[in-house]
């Protein structure tokens, strides 16, 4: 707790632990029990870094050489290992597992309990439902790593697997319990286990209505920019084009 | 730990945190690393209450604004969040994450790392077995909340997920790795992705034996009260001829 | 921490706890908020042995009246209950939770988020990828339970569950997100819901490649003894020729 690289405001709880390597911006906190900065074997040189603002809940543990961005809301009982980036307004649900090298996009959210193996590559927006796993080992065991590929404004139904190296395109919608043994291209929906490409995400419907229920943020933007929908239309373009 | 209200005979481990805002009856055992009470924001004016007998495992956190009944076991590294009532005699296993507005009746035991989504009403002598999920949310992500409804002696096995608003009838069974898209019939059986209702559960027959395996109080009756018997009979009346 | 049993060169962290019923041998390490030698009823005889060069990784609980091997690597998270005997070499994922009275082999490895119920019998050299379940009862609630037997270089992928009292054999292969109801025969391949015996595993080849790619000990060798190609040999020996 002589760690000097702590912000303005921060609210540390007494039983936590910061460790020298860790810097704070202001206003973060953290709440009892965590590990801020794990690093036993002092393997890493880089720092971790929490940006302003963040929130991290009761007994998680960050490792060395990670950053998590602005305005974070990290869960209880949280794992996130080394070489981690989050960006700013990303929030990670109690008990999610993050195995360390791998990305994380701005405005995207993990529910309870999400494993993500390493080398997974998480854009912005995307919005992970409780217990998906993404898998890295396409020849179980090995030392290969293919990282999961979410792309922008993509869902990913609870409990869904994804296999070692696949793509979900932009705005695609995986549903619960899948098990994603291929790409799946943009704006369309998988299911099922064997996996399934169903069709375009248009055809769902609002429940007792015509609407169309995506893409979601004509319906629901809680916590999102106020320029969501300018976002939502550039990144589209950006995806859709280099298809 | 200045807190005043803690009743006769408590044993709290000098590690764990009782903020204020709890109440303790008598005999309550808390072990080590746990937070009891959370509340960081000052969010609920309602105080914590955990009542006679109840044991708290070690790294649990549960929120203000929540009620444990007497005779509760909550395992390790559980999560309870506001809102949340359990009745007498209830179980919850370790890891296991309840993530509030939610109910669960007289003598229900959840096994390890079960999920229940908000809005959840888990009635009395429910079994749920591990890593079964409670979903909530029918057009994820969305701000709709529809709560799964277990009736009293619904048996969900291991790692079954519960669709947005789905209802196991009364003494129904839910097998291992089910996806539930639909209601379940009280004493029916369904299996599987996709979800399949097979029978009704007098097919179930005890292993090498001839004799029926449910309703499983006829075998089964370690830690329930002496009169189980006429609280199944009572109930199966109340549940099945409301249909 | 007036534990007399304690081995040279250990380091445990100040906020541990650790009971008087502990041996540690030589160089353990434990990091923060662990609590070793769980048993506040004071049920267990038995001490917990954590033996020589084994880590304990932080919020870890481990019970009385079990054994940590030799050079064990014990994750975050990790809940192990009594009558758990690990022997040398094991890796245990963080947030795994085994439920006691379980045996698991040297140099068997499991990653994240395991569940091993109790009377599961897991032999050496296996490997078991995230979120699998070993269940034990086979008519739930009951008391009966009839535990998992793992054979030697048997590979369990990610988030698969297998059914109480199934034998998965030698070598043998389960794919990502199996429920297994029967036995799987020694180096043959098993997958889904319903599961499927599909093949002998020599026909799973390396990516891009006509190699075969098990054994995996032919590639994949990291932390393994020098001489694994003989114990394969001889414990292949031992298991195919016992059917």
């Amino acid at each position: 707790m002589k760690n000097k690289n702590i912000g303005k405001n921060c609210k540390i709880a007494d039983t936590s632990i910061i460790f020298d390597n860790v810097v704070l911006e202001d206003n973060v906190k953290i709440s009892d029990f965590c590990i801020i900065g794990f690093d036993p074997q002092k393997k890493y040189n880089k720092k971790l870094i929490i940006k302003k603002n963040s929130i991290i809940n009761s007994h998680t543990t960050i490792y060395s050489d990670s950053i998590i961005g602005e305005n974070n809301l990290i869960g209880h009982n949280v794992l996130i290992r080394e070489k981690t980036i989050l960006e700013k307004n990303v929030q990670i649900g109690s008990y999610s597992d993050l195995e360390g090298y791998c990305n994380i996009g701005e405005f995207t959210k993990l529910h309870s309990n999400v494993h993500i193996g390493q080398h997974s590559n998480i854009m912005s927006y995307v919005y992970i439902f409780p217990y998906v796993i993404l898998t890295n080992d396409p020849i179980p065991p090995s030392e290969i790593r293919e990282g999961v590929i979410l792309e922008p404004f993509s869902i990913i139904c609870t409990r869904s697997t994804i296999l070692p190296g696949k793509k979900i395109g932009f705005g695609a919608f995986v549903g619960a319990n899948s098990l994603v043994n291929k790409d799946l291209d943009p704006e369309t929906i998988g299911t099922g286990n064997p996996f399934k490409i169903k069709n375009d995400i248009s055809i769902i419907k609002l429940p007792n209505s015509k609407k169309k229920a995506y893409p979601w943020i004509d319906r629901f933007n809680k916590d999102y920019p106020k320029n969501i929908k300018e976002i939502y239309k550039k990144l589209r373009n950006k995806y859709l084009n280099s298809k």
